[in-house]
C-alpha cells in the first residue's frame, strides 16, 4: 500500500535495508515487508558477483535499476502498471545483456551470470503468472540470498479452481452417527481413551461442511470470510509450487523449479514453517502444537493428530502416519497372541515328552560323531538344553499363531484400505484425479542430448513423434545396466551369505582341532553367534550400498516422471533390499542341514570340510537365532542409531563447512534476528517417505514372512515402532525443512507390496511349519506309528541306525574313550537300518512323513489362502457409514446448489426486469446483445423454476 | 403448435380420432400426432371403466373433461399455463372421487379406481416435471391403453447436467497413433480384416471429439446443431427413464415408475425401437443395421459393431456383448492348442509304451475280478481300447495345456480390463460416479409394513434412525431361510450325485448277473453311458429350479436397492448352478476309485455292492467323458434349444391367449396399422443380462477347470460362441422391448466371479493332473524305478500282487474256467505283494508317489500363480495409449476452455462497459446492485486476462 505512490513502478524491497529503517513488525519473520502478505514460498540461492562490475553494488544505480525490474512486489492493485512493465523489461535486458557479453568474463563467472539471467527470466515470469514477490538486495560480494513469494487472492482462486481444490462450502450437514449399543460402545470407548486423545483443537467431528471444487463462477458457495485464510498454509504453498513447477524459462527451454534447482540456479525451494516449534511464548502455532502434542516422546502413549498432521504436511505425510499409527496398532494383539504362545511353550515344556526323552540320562542313544576323526561318539542327552528351549517355539501353538498372522495381515491390509476410505472421504480426496505430471529434468536433458545429436546425423526423420519422446532404444542400455547389475547385487548378497556358511564350517572344523576342552564345548555356540553378527553386518553394509545402488540405477533408466521414478526406485530398492535381508534367514529355514548326507557317505565341500548340520533341537532354534538377531540388531542399530546419529553428523558437518567458508558474513547479519527462512534453509531438505517406508515394510516382512519359527518378532516390531512414530515426527517437526505438501488418495506401490509380502508369508510359514518345524513327524507319529497314541518312543522313532564298522576309513573318531563298546550308532533321519536289504535307503516312514509334510502345505497354503479372500470378502473395502455419507453428501449437494441457483436467478430476474425498462430506451445494438444475453438466463430460469417446484413437492 | 389457440388449456390427443379424421403423418409411428415431437417413452396399462357411468362413454362429455385433464400435450410455450393447471385439477378431482365413492363400487371397481387416481396423480407429475405426455383416449369399455411421453430441450438439458452426462464439445482433437512398426502392422491388420467388419457407418476414428459434462452455463461449448437430435434415442429415453423412476405419487407413498408397475397401475414401461427390422424399404434405422449387420447367423464370421449396439441398447449391454467377442476372440487361439495337443495324443499313441504294453497279447496280467462271485479273472489286454484312447488326453502336453490354459485366463481378465478401460474411454465414461439408487418397491413396502407395526405397538422409539431402514432384527428370517435352503440345495444336488453313484452299481451289479454275454461285456458301456445322461438330465432340470429358488431367495432377503438385489442374486444363482454343474465333474476326478479297498478286503456299500472303480484306462478317460457330454449336452440343450424353443412358445402362448380374451377389438382397431408402441408392446420384456452372463460363466467354468482333462472344450465352447452371439443379439434387436440404457463402468461382479473360477482352475488342474492322470507315476518309474530309463515296465510296477487263496469266501469267481491256474492275480495300486512281511499295506512306492504327487501340486500351483501374478503385473491395466490420451484430453480441455472462457468475457466486458455509461445516470438502487454484479466479473476478467497472457507465452 505504502509503495504505491512512487510513480506506478514496484519499488525495490530490500529487506537489510527494512531492518535498518527500523520498520520491522513483521510477525516471526513469516511475512513480507508489509507485514500483511504471507510468505507462502522460498527459494534460495547463492550469489556471487563480479567484481569488476560492482565490489559492494547494492548502492550502485545501475544494478539497483535492473533489481528493480526483478524485486517486483506488485501490490494486487496495479496491474495495468505490471502487465505495462513486461515488455519493458523484456526489451531493456537483452540490450544490457548485448553490453555485459563485450566486457571478457571468466567461465565461473560467465556461468554465475547466465544462472542470474535465468533467475531474472525466472522471476519476471512469476510475476507474469500473479506471483508477489520480495527479494533481499544482493550487496555483498557473494552470499545467500532469498527470494520471497506471496500467492495473491486471484492466483489462489484461479488455480484452485484449474486443480479443482475442494473447498468447504457454507453448507454444514450432519454425520450421521451409529445407532443403538454401536453408539453406546462407542462413547465408552471415546471415554476410555480420553487421556490418550491429543490435545490439539478439534473441529466439530459431528458437523461436516459440504466441498466442492472451487469455482470462480460459483463463488457465493464457499464460505468466505477473510480472503487471506480462505486456503491455508499447506494449500497456498501447494499452489505456489504448481506454479513454480510449470513455470519456465525460455533460455534452456527448461521447465520448472526442478530443473532449475537441478541446474544449481537455485539452491533450494521450500514453503516456510508455521513458527518456532520450541521458545516459552505464548502464540501457539501448528507447528509448537505438533511438537507439542505429537513429535516428543513424551506422548509416545498418545494417538496421533492425523488431521493435523495433514493440515501442515499435506496429504502423503499424513497418510504415512496414518498407516504407521494403523500398523501399530494392529501390533497390539498380535504381540499379545505372540506372547500367549510363547507362554504356552514356556508352559508346556515340563509336560512336552519328546524333550523329556531326550534329556532322560536313561535312553542312551549314542550318536554319530559330529565331524570326522575328530569328534567323538556323543550321548544325545547332552543336547538336552538345545531341545527343550527348542520346544518354546516349536509347538502346536505356533501353527495357529501362523494362520492367525496370517489373517491379521490380510485384516491389517483391509483395515488399512477402509481407514485410507474413511480419510479420503474426510480429506475431501473422493474424486481426486490424477495430474499429469511434468517430466523430470534428468528426462528433458536426455531429449533434448538426443534432438541434437538427430539433428546432426539426419536431417529428415519418418517417425514425427518418435523424436518428443524416448523410444526402446534409447532406453536398452538402460535396462541392460539395470538388469545385469541387479543380478550381480543379488549375487554379491548371496555370495556374502554363502560366505558365512564357508565361515561357519571352516571355523567349526578348525576349533574342533582344537586341544582345549572349553573351546570345543563352546564350538557351536561361538560359531553361530559370531556368524549372525558378520551376517548382520553383512546386511547393513550392504543395504546402504543397496540404497545407493538403486538410486543410480533408477537415474540410469531415466524415468519419466516424478512419480515413475518413484515407483521404480522402490521396487528396485525392495528387490535389493529384500534379497538381502532374508537370503540368510531363507538358508537356515530350508536348506541348512538338508544336504549333510549320512553317516559313511557325508556330503564334502573344499574338499574335507562336512556341510554343517542343524543343532539337535532341529533348524527351527537357528532360525529363531537368525531372525531374532538380524531383526533386532537391524532395527536397533540401522533404525535407531542411524536414523538419529547420521543426520546430527550430517548438521554438524555443514555447520562446519558453513563456518569456515563464510564465517565474517554469518556472523554480521544474519545471527542477530533469524527470520523463518534462514532457520528453514538451515535445516536437511526432505528427501521423500520411501526409506522411512521401506524400513516398516522390511519389519512387516520379519512380523509376517517367519512368525511360525518366532512369534515374539511383533511384540519387539510394537516396541521398535512407538519409538520410530515419534523418531519420524521429530525428524519432520524439528529437523526438516517443510515438505511440499502432495495430494495422494493412497499410499501407492507400497500396498501392493504388503499384499504381496503378505502372500508370500503363507506359503512360506506352510513351509516352515511342515519342513523346518518336527510338527509333522510328531503327528504322525502319535496318529500313525505309535504303539499307544502317545508320543512316548517319538525320538528312538526319528533316529536311524548306522554300523559303525561302515564309516569309511580315516572318519572314525580318533580318541575315543568308548570305541570299541559302540557297534551301532544313531543319526536323525528315516533310513534303512544297516540290517535291511536296501540299508541306508530311505525308509517307507521317510516317504510317509514326506508325504504328510506336502500335504500339510497345500491344506495350510489353501486354507489359509481361502479364508484370506474371505476375510477380504466380507469386509467391504468403503465402510458402510462412509459410503453413505458420500451418497448423503451427493444428494445435499445436488439441493444446497438448487438452493443457491434459485436465489441468484431471482436477484438476476429482478435485475434483468428492470434493466429491461432502461433498454426500451437504448440503442439497438445494445438491445439485441442483451436480449441474447437474457434469453439464455429465461431458458436457464425457466427449468430451474419447473426444477424447484418439483422438488419442493417431493 | 396447432393446439395451442384452444384457450389456453391442453386439448385431447385422441389418436384414434386423428387417424380417423386421416391427419395420420407421423413417420413409422415414432412421434406425437404433430409428427414432430419424439415419442422418448411408452408407458402401457390395461383400462377397465365402470359400466354404470359410461358404456360406450368415448362421446360422453364427463370423461372426456376429465381424459382432457390428464391428456396433456404440453407445447413447451404454454409454461404458465401449465402450472396453473395443477391446483385446478388438484382440487377437482377429489371432489369427483366423493362423489365417486358414494355410487357403490364392486372391490374390483374400486381397485380399477384407485388405480386409475394414481395414474392420473402420477402423469400430472410428470408433465409438472417438464415432460409431454400424449394418451390414446379411452374409449372402450376396457382395453389396452398408452401413455406416449416426450422430454422436451429444457428437461433434457437439465436432466443432462443434473446426472453430468458427457457430451460433445465443439473441440476435436486428434487421436494419436501408434508410430513405426506398430502403425504398419496395423494398417496390414485392418486390410486383412476388412471383409470382417460390419458395413456400419463409422465416426472418424482419428479424431475425437472432447466431452465434458453437459452445463447448462456453459452452453456454447457444445455442438448444437439441432437441439432435437443433440441427445441421441438412447439418452433421451434414458433420461426420461430416470424421471420416471424418481416421480412419486403421494397416493400409496411411492416412488417411481417401478412401484407403479409392481403394483399393476401400469403394464409397461419402455422406451420405444427405432423402427422395423425388416422390411424393403429404403430408409435405414439403426435397429435395421444391427439386424442386417449384427442379429443374422449369416454375418457370423464379421466383427460385433460394438459402437453402434453401446448407442442403441446402452453402455451395460455394449460391455456384455463387448466382453462376449473379447472371450470368443480369445477362444480361438486356445482351440487352436487345444487341436494341437489332441494330435499330438493322436500322433504319439503309436509310440506310447505303457499303451503298448498293456495291449501287448504275450504280457499275460491275470487281473483280480471286478465284481464278487459273477466276474472272472481277465486279462488286461483286454482293456486295451480304454487305455489308447486315455493316452489320446492323458500325455505330457496336457499339462503344457493346463499352464498355458492357466495363464491364458489371466490374460484373458487382463485384456477386458483393458478393453473395459479403452471403452470407458470411448464412450465417455472415465470419471463416471455411482449414482444413488432408489430402493426397490419391495423394501418400500416391508419398510412401510415395519413403520405401521411399529407404530402400533409402540409410540415412543429412542432409536429414530431404525425406522427407516430395515435392521439386522428384521432380516434374520430372510438370512436364515437363505442359508437353510441353499444348503438343502446343495445336499440336493449331492444326493442326486449320489444317486447316480447307486444307480451305477446296482445296475452295473445287476447286469454282470446277466447270464447274456453281449449284455456282461457292454455293462461298463451301458452303466456309464446312461448315468452321464442321467447326470445331464438333473442337471437340467435342477439348474432351472435353481434359478427360480435364487430369485425367490433374494427377494424374501429384501436388498434395498435394484443393484444388491442382483449382486446377490448372481452370487447366489452361481454357487447353486456351479455345484450343481460341477459336482459330478468333482466326483469323477477326485473320488471315484479312491475308496475301493483291496482284494480281499473291499469297501463295501448298502451291504453287498462294492465301491465303483475307475476303467483300468485311468480315472481321466471317465473324467473326460463325463465333461465333455455334460458340457456339449448343456451348451445343445439348455443354450440352444431353450434360449430359441422357450421364448417362441412364450409367444405363441401369449398370442393365444391375447386372442382369446379380446378377439373383437385387437381385430378391428390395432391390426390396421400397427404403430412402433403397439408392435413392442407385443414383444417380450427385458430382463437382464444375468442368465446370458451365467450361460457363459459356467462354461468358462468348463474350458479352464478341468482343462487337463479334456483338452477340446475351448474348441466347442468357441463353436457354440459363434452362435450364441448371433443368437442373444437376435433376440436383443428382434424379441424383446428395447431396454432401457443403463451407464455401467464395467461388468461388475462378473468379474470377480472370473477371476475366482480362474484361481479354482490352478488348483483344480493341480491336482486333475497330480492325482487323477498318470503323469506323475510314469514320471517317477521312468526316472527313478526303470532299470534302463525307458517306460518299458511300467504296467507291471503299477500293478500289485495278490494271493487268490485270500479272498474271502463267497467271493471268489464260481464259474471262472481257469480258476485253478491261478495263484496271484494282479490289481492296480501300489501295495506290498502277499509274501512281504507287511502284506498288502501301501508300500513305499506308493508314499514315493504320494509325495512326487503333492510336490507336484505344490510346484504347479505356485509357479502358475507366480505366472498369473507377473502377467497381471506386466500388462498395465489401462493401455499406455488410452491413458496417453485421457492425460491429453485433459490439457486440451483446460485450453479450449481457457481460450472459450476469454472471448465470452471479451463479450461481457464490452457489454459491461457500455452499461457503465448508461449506469452514470440510473438510480442509485441500481447503480449498487449493478456494481456489486460487475466488481465479481472484474476481478474474474483481471484473472483469466493475467491467465490467458501468461498462456500465451508458454
Amino acid at each position: 500500500m505504502d509503495h504505491e505512490g512512487l510513480h506506478g513502478l514496484p519499488i525495490i524491497n530490500n529487506y537489510l535495508d527494512g531492518t535498518q529503517g527500523g520498520a520491522v513488525d513483521s510477525v516471526s519473520g513469516m511475512h513480507f515487508r508489509d507485514s500483511k502478505r504471507k510468505v507462502d514460498y522460498v527459494l534460495a540461492y547463492h550469489y556471487r558477483k563480479r567484481l569488476a562490475q560492482h565490489q559492494h553494488g547494492a548502492s550502485s544505480p545501475e544494478p539497483m535499476n535492473r533489481a528493480g525490474s526483478m524485486t517486483v512486489v506488485s501490490n494486487g492493485e496495479t496491474r495495468k502498471g505490471r502487465l505495462k512493465l513486461q515488455p519493458d523489461s523484456g526489451q531493456h535486458i537483452p540490450q544490457e545483456l548485448l553490453g555485459a557479453q563485450v566486457i571478457e568474463l571468466g567461465p565461473l563467472e560467465t556461468l554465475e551470470e547466465e544462472k542470474r539471467l535465468q533467475r531474472e527470466e525466472y522471476e519476471r515470469n512469476l510475476v507474469a503468472a500473479g506471483l508477489e514477490i520480495e527479494k533481499d538486495a544482493e550487496n555483498k560480494s557473494q552470499g545467500l540470498s532469498f527470494v520471497r513469494i506471496h500467492a495473491p487472492w486471484q492466483v489462489l482462486s484461479r488455480e484452485a479452481e484449474l486443480h479443482k481444490i475442494k473447498m468447504p462450502t457454507k453448507k454444514m450437514y450432519e454425520i450421521k452417527e451409529e445407532g443403538g449399543i454401536l453408539k453406546k460402545l462407542n462413547k465408552i470407548w471415546c471415554k476410555l481413551t480420553e487421556p490418550l486423545q491429543p490435545q490439539v483443537p478439534q473441529e466439530n467431528t459431528k458437523m461436516k461442511s459440504l466441498s466442492y471444487p472451487f469455482s470462480r463462477e460459483k463463488i457465493y458457495l464457499y464460505n468466505i470470510r477473510d480472503k487471506d485464510t480462505f486456503f491455508d498454509n499447506a494449500t497456498r504453498s501447494r499452489i505456489v509450487h504448481e506454479i513454480l513447477k510449470r513455470t519456465s524459462t525460455k533460455a534452456r527451454n527448461s521447465m520448472g523449479i526442478n530443473t532449475l534447482i537441478a541446474n544449481n540456479v537455485y539452491d533450494a525451494a521450500y514453503p516456510l514453517h508455521d513458527g518456532e516449534y520450541e521458545g516459552q511464548n505464548d502464540d501457539m502455532n501448528e507447528r509448537k502444537l505438533l511438537y507439542q502434542e505429537w513429535a516428543r516422546y513424551g506422548v509416545f502413549y498418545k494417538f496421533q493428530p492425523i488431521d493435523l498432521i495433514r493440515k501442515y504436511f499435506g496429504e502423503k505425510i499424513g497418510l504415512y502416519f496414518a498407516w504407521l499409527g494403523l500398523y501399530t496398532e494392529f501390533l497390539i494383539p498380535s504381540s499379545v497372541v505372540g506372547i500367549f504362545v510363547f507362554l504356552y511353550g514356556c508352559i508346556t515344556i515340563e509336560s512336552d515328552i519328546p524333550s523329556k526323552e531326550m534329556c532322560d540320562q536313561r535312553n542312551a542313544f549314542t550318536m554319530c560323531p559330529l565331524c570326522d576323526k575328530f569328534c567323538d561318539y556323543w550321548n544325545l542327552s547332552s543336547a538336552c538344553a538345545t531341545a527343550r528351549a527348542s520346544h518354546l517355539f516349536d509347538n502346536p501353538a505356533t501353527v495357529f499363531f501362523s494362520i492367525f498372522m496370517a489373517l491379521w495381515a490380510t485384516m491389517f491390509l483391509e483395515q488399512w484400505k477402509r481407514l485410507q476410505m474413511r480419510l479420503s472421504y474426510f480429506w475431501d480426496l473422493t474424486g481426486l484425479e490424477e495430474e499429469e505430471e511434468h517430466p523430470r529434468p534428468e528426462y528433458e536433458t536426455k531429449l533434448l542430448q538426443k534432438k541434437l545429436k538427430n539433428k546432426n546425423t539426419t536431417t529428415e526423420d519418418p517417425n514425427e513423434d518418435e523424436k518428443d519422446k524416448l523410444t526402446w532404444n534409447d532406453r536398452i542400455p538402460g535396462y541392460a545396466a539395470n538388469c545385469g547389475l541387479i543380478l550381480f547385487m543379488i549375487m554379491l548378497t548371496f555370495s556374502a551369505v554363502f560366505g558365512v556358511i564357508v565361515y561357519r564350517i571352516t571355523t567349526a572344523a578348525a576349533l574342533s582341532f582344537s586341544t582345549h576342552e572349553t573351546t570345543r564345548s563352546n564350538v557351536r555356540v561361538t560359531v553361530t553367534a559370531t556368524a549372525v553378527i558378520i551376517n548382520l553386518v553383512v546386511i547393513l553394509i550392504l543395504d546402504e550400498i543397496y540404497g545407493a545402488v538403486a538410486k543410480w540405477l533408477t537415474e540410469i533408466e531415466v524415468p519419466k516422471t516424478e512419480k515413475a521414478f518413484e515407483e521404480r526406485l522402490i521396487l528396485k530398492a525392495f528387490l535389493l533390499k529384500f534379497v538381502n535381508s532374508y537370503a540368510p534367514i531363507f538358508y537356515v529355514a530350508f536348506f541348512k542341514g538338508r544336504f549333510v548326507g549320512r553317516p559313511g557317505h557325508y556330503v564334502y565341500v573344499f574338499d574335507g570340510y562336512r556341510m554343517e548340520e542343524c543343532a539337535p533341537g532341529g533348524c527351527l532354534m537357528e532360525l529363531c537365532i537368525q531372525l531374532s538377531i538380524i531383526m533386532l540388531g537391524k532395527q536397533l542399530i540401522q533404525n535407531n542409531l542411524f536414523e538419529i546419529g547420521i543426520p546430527k553428523l550430517k548438521k554438524l558437518f555443514r555447520k562446519l563447512k558453513d563456518g569456515r567458508t563464510e564465517p565474517k558474513e554469518m556472523n554480521t547479519n544474519q545471527s542477530k534476528d533469524p527470520q523463518q527462512w534462514d532457520l528453514d534453509y538451515s535445516l536437511e531438505p526432505f528427501t521423500g517417505l520411501t526409506p522411512e517406508y521401506m524400513e516398516m515394510i522390511i519389519q512387516f516382512g520379519f512380523v509376517t514372512l517367519f512368525v511360525a519359527s518366532f512369534p515374539l518378532a511383533p511384540l519387539f516390531a510394537l516396541l521398535n515402532n512407538i519409538i520410530e512414530v515419534r523418531l519420524d515426527a521429530k525428524k519432520f517437526v524439528t529437523e526438516l525443512r517443510r515438505p511440499d505438501t502432495v495430494r495422494a488418495k493412497d499410499i501407492g506401490i507400497w500396498y501392493n507390496i504388503l499384499s504381496g509380502i503378505g502372500k508370500l508369508s503363507v506359503i512360506i510359514n506352510a513351509f516352515v511349519i511342515a519342513v523346518t518345524s518336527d510338527f509333522i513327524p510328531r503327528l504322525m507319529y502319535q496318529y500313525a506309528y505309535s504303539q499307544n497314541g502317545t508320543m512316548h518312543g517319538f525320538i528312538n522313532h526319528t533316529l536311524s541306525y548306522f554300523n559303525v564298522s561302515h564309516l569309511k576309513a580315516g572318519t572314525q573318531p580318533e580318541n575315543s574313550p568308548f570305541a570299541q563298546d559302540v557297534l551301532f550308532c544313531r543319526f536323525k533321519d528315516y533310513r534303512e537300518p544297516p540290517w535291511s536289504p536296501n540299508q541306508y535307503e530311505f525308509s517307507k516312514q521317510y516317504w510317509a512323513v514326506l508325504s504328510a509334510r506336502l500335504a500339510f502345505v497345500i491344506l495350510f497354503q489353501n486354507l489359509v489362502m481361502f479364508l484370506s479372500v474371505l476375510v477380504d470378502w466380507m469386509i467391504p473395502d468403503i465402510p458402510k457409514d462412509i459410503s453413505e455419507q458420500i451418497k448423503k453428501e451427493k444428494s445435499v449437494l445436488v439441493d444446497f446448489f438448487l438452493k443457491e441457483e434459485h436465489e441468484k436467478l431471482k436477484l438476476i430476474e429482478s435485475f434483468i426486469t428492470r434493466d429491461k425498462h432502461k433498454q426500451k430506451s437504448g440503442t439497438k445494438d445494445q438491445k439485441s446483445r442483451a436480449a441474447s444475453f437474457c434469453q439464455f438466463d429465461r431458458s436457464q430460469k425457466g427449468s430451474v423454476a419447473s426444477f424447484s417446484s418439483q422438488h419442493t413437492e417431493v
